[in-house]
């Protein structure tokens, strides 16, 4: 039987998690109690996201407890099972967490289809990430064809579903993103109108040249310097998507503000957070919808898999630096 | 033939507006042209908004240019008209600006009854005040009975009115308020369940006691830390109504943003500007509610009423230090 290495929150970090905020552990496995499976995990999915998890405080989920392997979704095959529903064999998704093998209940897990597509899709476009753009852009940003739709992070696990789903809709869709390398393949791949590249300098001339009367949808992935450029910007009755603020989460001195917030009043506009699991319920339906884009060529998507389970402490960095291109996981070695 | 006096806009002020920003000026009345018609201005509103439309630049309403009456809503007398629609006697309600007497064309401007209710009514209650009130609650906060609506500056011209329409609604209702005095009223007069006030320290304590589950609908005059210390308390879908931020109005270091604007995306929660005029085609409908409430005892509103227009660049400031006790207007010497 093989042993489990896991990651196990050792202490809440101050800024950018560091190596020491977690144990890496090496132990038995178990045996299984009935209704339980072992799960063999193959990938596992790094979110902006997960930093939040490791604080103290009041969320939308309970923060991971220290001596708790770190929370993260993951995508595996089932090597033996005491639950009815599932068998040796399976592939499964669930929230495993950053480990090797994950024991469950079969709750908040489901099946996937390694045929239907290669399971690191199940972590990027058929998973939260696509989950989060379908019903944030569409239930949450509300956007009507011809409506523009910016996009910041355009080329993220999130906002590269995103703007392809605004093209699909018929709106015009401007990314943000840093570098020229995203830049032209959110142009190139991803069917944007126009990129901008934050990383040469503030992005209000490029607003001002690729949205010259004004946003319609924002669907904010970053906060900070980037919202509050955009925010000038909004048309009348915009909706601005709160979908994070990854230039925030390791901040040690608070949060910046959005302090160009009036002109939602001057616009009447609306800013609205939003957390995928309140659509679980109709997960499919987007499923339905994705794949049937993926088939047609209208919707792809890169991801960016690092190997090895060791990695994980830097390899999650490269989310907060925005090294990463694509939807960032790991495959973990067995 | 009288004389008029006007405050014209001299300057664009830096920070708290002075008096040297307007000049006032005796002048004579021009004739008036076919279609036109002259108001005898009997109260002016002073509003914070005005402070707004002092500034340069792009906004929900066209800057007043420099050497132009100072904009204003007010309620007077025709003394002569060659419109139709008017005849001398007739009382309207309009724009008539910081001034004696008003030139109109007879666009946007309305008749008013007295007899229905006192010329200040139509400047608060059933007036810009009354009509924010009503629709930023109802169409923008959309309280639902039996939940928590949080209103700052909660004796204030709208704010004292959102908290009784909340009421009527079936809501629980908290205010905010600046002194002792203010909060009594709050509770006595305009049936708040409680008022926290704002000048005893941080509201996070009065928060924490007068919403122990949260606050459902926020509605905010002040902005700045009050807001600030409210968002970590909203609820599950709650909604901030921004109708104003009259604490960040003279910032001379610019806006101070909401740090915890996070909670939004935490609670799946919606902060929406919103600005009365967008709802011009309804007031009636306002006005036959909130006539309704007045006449069954249910809805009460305070004038401050300042006597002489030369008092209009310090009378104005009594809204910014908070001075002012109710709806704040000045009453013409004539």
């Amino acid at each position: 039987m093989p042993q489990n290495r896991a990651f196990k929150l050792a202490a809440r970090p101050v800024g950018l998690p560091k190596r020491s905020d977690w144990d890496f552990v090496t132990e038995a496995i178990p045996p299984l109690a009935d209704g339980q499976l072992l799960v063999k995990v193959a990938y596992i999915s790094l979110d902006p996201a997960m930093r939040g998890w490791m604080n103290e405080g009041k969320s939308y989920i309970k923060p991971v407890a220290i001596g708790e392997p770190m929370r993260a979704g993951a995508v595996g095959e089932v090597v033996e099972s005491k639950h009815p529903r599932f068998k040796a064999g399976d592939h499964v998704g669930g929230g495993f967490g950053v480990q090797a093998y994950a024991i469950s209940d079969g709750k908040e897990i489901n099946k996937i289809d390694p045929k239907l597509a290669p399971l690191p899709k199940y972590l990027s476009v058929l998973g939260m990430p696509g989950m989060t753009a379908y019903f944030g852009l569409l239930e949450v940003g509300r956007p009507q064809p011809g409506e523009m739709v910016l996009v910041s992070a355009a080329t993220g696990a999130v906002g590269g579903i995103v703007g392809q789903i605004a093209k699909i809709k018929g709106c015009h869709a401007v990314g943000i993103a840093g570098g020229s390398e995203k830049c032209v393949y959110a142009v190139k791949e991803l069917h944007y109108d126009a990129c901008i590249d934050h990383k040469q300098g503030s992005i209000s001339p490029g607003l001002a040249q690729h949205c010259p009367e004004g946003v319609d949808v924002y669907f904010d992935n970053v906060g900070g310097d980037i919202l509050d450029a955009v925010l000038p910007r909004i048309r009348l009755r915009a909706r601005i998507v709160i979908c994070g603020a990854i230039s925030q989460y390791n901040a040690t001195t608070g949060v910046q503000g959005p302090k160009n917030y009036l002109s939602l009043l001057v616009n009447r506009a609306r800013m609205e957070g939003m957390v995928v699991f309140d659509w679980a319920d109709r997960y499919g339906e987007a499923i339905r919808d994705m794949a049937g884009w993926m088939a047609a060529g209208k919707l792809t998507s890169r991801e960016d898999i690092v190997d090895g389970l060791a990695t994980f402490p830097q390899t999650l960095l490269k989310l907060f630096t925005g090294e990463n291109f694509g939807k960032l996981m790991i495959r973990v070695d067995h």
